[in-house]
């Protein structure tokens, strides 16, 4: 990547600073309701311990996930697209170059 | 101890499979309640992963509990009557021995 991909200026990383707080945020309340929609249909013990791991499983995914250092912000931002926790236009700001790397890396997978 | 209190005939094994049964069950359900209620009032991520943590505590106090083995049954049936999981009366049909036993210790701690 060159420079105007991997350089972040002042301005864009409060960019991406709010756009990592609106995604994670929103991740958390599709995570409460999903969670409350679970509990919801529990009756018994293996049902409940299944919520358990899948909370298990969302709570490591989502610490390893919302990492600010500047080498990893494009890749981070890509897969919040991706996952549908962040828009596009959240990103305006960035350098065009940034934008279209993010972008480009959102529709991979 | 004596033989009267360690050594279970096939009859008092059956009581105490039941009472472990309905002390699950019971246990389980009230989790569910508690696990509901608490889910019920979240908004936020700590909270959430609070929720989490409890459950985690819960899962492996319940699975290190119901341990049937002859030598742990009287500690164990004392447990759940002092955590209000059973009742004495569930118990009649073991030896007088045993519920005596069993009734002093639900009484500690």
């Amino acid at each position: 990547m060159n420079a105007s991909e991997t350089q972040w200026s002042e301005k864009e990383r409060e960019i991406a600073r709010k756009a990592f707080d609106r995604a994670y945020r929103l991740e958390i309340e599709n995570l409460i309701r999903e969670a409350k929609e679970k509990l919801n249909t529990i009756t018994e013990a293996g049902d409940l311990w299944n919520l358990h791991d899948f909370l298990s499983a969302k709570r490591y995914d989502i610490d390893g996930k919302y990492d600010d250092r500047e080498s990893s912000l494009i890749f981070v931002l890509a897969q919040l697209i991706q996952e549908g926790l962040l828009s596009k236009n959240e990103l305006e700001g960035l350098t065009s170059e940034k934008q279209t790397k993010i972008a480009a890396l959102s529709r991979f997978n």
